[in-house]
């Protein structure tokens, strides 16, 4: 597995531009991570540009957290743009487990084979048709119990899939790899998973897809450890992370890199 | 009148679904907020789906900042599956004064008989038909001046109606109860009462309804008061408050709470 | 040229009700914005009430960040409604370059005579039809290559071309002058340029808009500055720089002001 550090520095070095269909509660702090780490992030939804805009960027990101049809179907449009062109494109099947509605856009998304799929343990539970206990949009499984349904949705789209939580697994549906980065307080305020997608999207561009994935889950851990020693609460733990995740460097990263690849 | 106290411990134990349908620009704070107070929230409006998950939540909250019919529908709907279940709902008619639409879904979702209707005095003259002096989204009229037209609204609607302010004002009709916990900055930056909804739906879960509303208000106005004493100004303000509801404990409520049964 | 610290003060005192039709990324920032300088916002797009609220605001600001068709039109309604009755209106072409859409839209606001077009390089030099070197929402040309463009498209419009960078450059066609305060970390979060609109269409209620949008310039640099004194980051950046706007003075904008008229 290759250094961590090293697709930290190829962000940075290239600011790839990342399109982003995410929902109305992760856009700003997602663009801020995006711009924190060294991307340039835009939230591009209209029917009218998607497509345009799509061709346009590097990489692709697509959750589903405050979709309605029209906004299903500039995901669809989008992600089939940027798979004909054989770019990376990352797919966040928010609270998917709640109703029918998640159920039948992430099986449409699904089937435009995402490179990534990152969603919590009862999210990845829930598309690999395994059931899960989801409750809202907050993970009432472990990621234990979804390492099975991982490479299983892994076999059926081709891609990577990535299970956060305390401990991150990573498939491929072969290979794996868990990353245990991180801080308690990531799950006490909203949209961090939503703009850990932003982060593995612009670790992705040009990369291979795996290891990228790996690295951009230690990254916003580690950044996710250096808010948690200052902050006071949930609340000033918000600008110290996006201090961190400024300050991170490529040696940083590698030296604080809780990475363990699974047999 | 039963110890705020209690109420912010039953949040914590139960972690209630709540669901909000509610303006663009309050979205992410409001979310943050109910995690703080130890609520799970979620955003969902889409008509695709909006039904279906009222059906899973504790409580509702609707806000129509930035509605317009699509999102009034879905929040007519929603309202409608919380009403017929028996769970509460939380109606903030922000800006009420402002346009014919606003008070036309506003008559439309008084009719579904909320819970809770919570707005600043103008908004709630404005309900009350008794006319206000509102002025955009701000509070024109004084809260004093707003007591008999909250009280008329809660005969209508059978439901609390709570009026946000210096010193909050809460009725049912009959009982009313002023609060007068707060802080200056809570005016000077946006979304606060927005984001006061989701506590008080949290609150409001398998309890006296009355009386989860005044705590409600008074574990936010203590946060405020928290949050006012280490600001620097309505920048820092805002995560220290977050901290502040994080941090605020049953026992620091009671002993904070400044509460007044009027007679 | 007027004082630029006598403008604050005269939103201080009027606090002027400013109508925004803005991304979904800004708005929560831009209200912040808006309270902090001294104005009221209102985040007002639904077809259903847009050209009442129009018509009740003192100024609006218009910003493409994230529109679509229902949104444009409903843009131009209110842009109609303010250019009939007078008032100042402020446009922000963001990322005009990247798509088809954002062209066709922004030609039809231009024809709406906006008081003032903010953008960056590349966004005027596109509105311009130069051509513009435009990369997503950034700015991949310089401000000095900007300013003929900017002298060009104030006469189409007759109104005042912002561009922004760091050196701006404001024209009414025939006067110009460069606004040089601000901070590197202002190009490092999300939502800047769109959150000084707000200070523009606040400044220029009932005055002379060129000198008003060069002090908006002045001030929000200024506040950019003061952040950037004690922010760590990006992220500690944000609460800082809205608490040194809510803390700036008339007398202190103008002691710090750095405005340069040009022949």
């Amino acid at each position: 597995m290759q250094t961590s550090g090293r697709f930290l520095g190829a962000v940075r070095e290239a600011v790839p531009l990342v399109h982003n269909i995410t929902n109305f509660v992760a856009m700003n702090v997602m663009a801020n991570v995006q711009l924190a780490i060294g991307a340039s992030p835009a939230m591009v939804h209209a029917r009218e540009e998607v497509a345009e805009f799509a061709s346009l960027a590097q990489a692709l990101t697509v959750n589903i957290g405050t979709a309605d049809a029209q906004w299903g179907a500039a995901m669809e449009e989008a992600a089939g743009v940027v798979r004909k062109a054989g770019r990376c494109w990352v797919f966040d099947p928010v609270g998917v487990a709640a109703t029918r509605f998640r159920q039948d856009l992430s099986d449409r998304l699904l089937a435009l084979e995402p490179s990534v799929v990152r969603g919590n343990a009862s999210e990845i539970l829930t598309l690999a048709g395994l059931g899960g206990a989801a409750r809202g949009v907050d993970a009432g499984d472990s990621v234990a119990a979804a390492e099975d349904a991982a490479r299983a949705l892994a076999d059926r789209t081709g891609g990577i899939v990535a299970v956060s939580g305390p401990v991150d697994f990573v498939t491929d549906g072969a290979r794996a790899a868990r990353v245990s980065n991180g801080h308690p307080m990531m799950s006490r305020i909203t949209v961090m998973g939503c703009s850990l997608n932003g982060v593995i999207a612009a670790f992705c561009v040009d990369q291979p897809v795996f290891d990228a994935t790996v690295a951009a889950l230690a990254a916003f851990g580690i950044a996710g450890e250096d808010a948690g020693r200052t902050a006071r609460g949930p609340g000033s733990f918000q600008p110290a992370f996006i201090d961190a995740l400024y300050h991170l460097t490529p040696e940083a990263l590698d030296a604080a890199a809780r990475i363990e690849e699974v047999a």
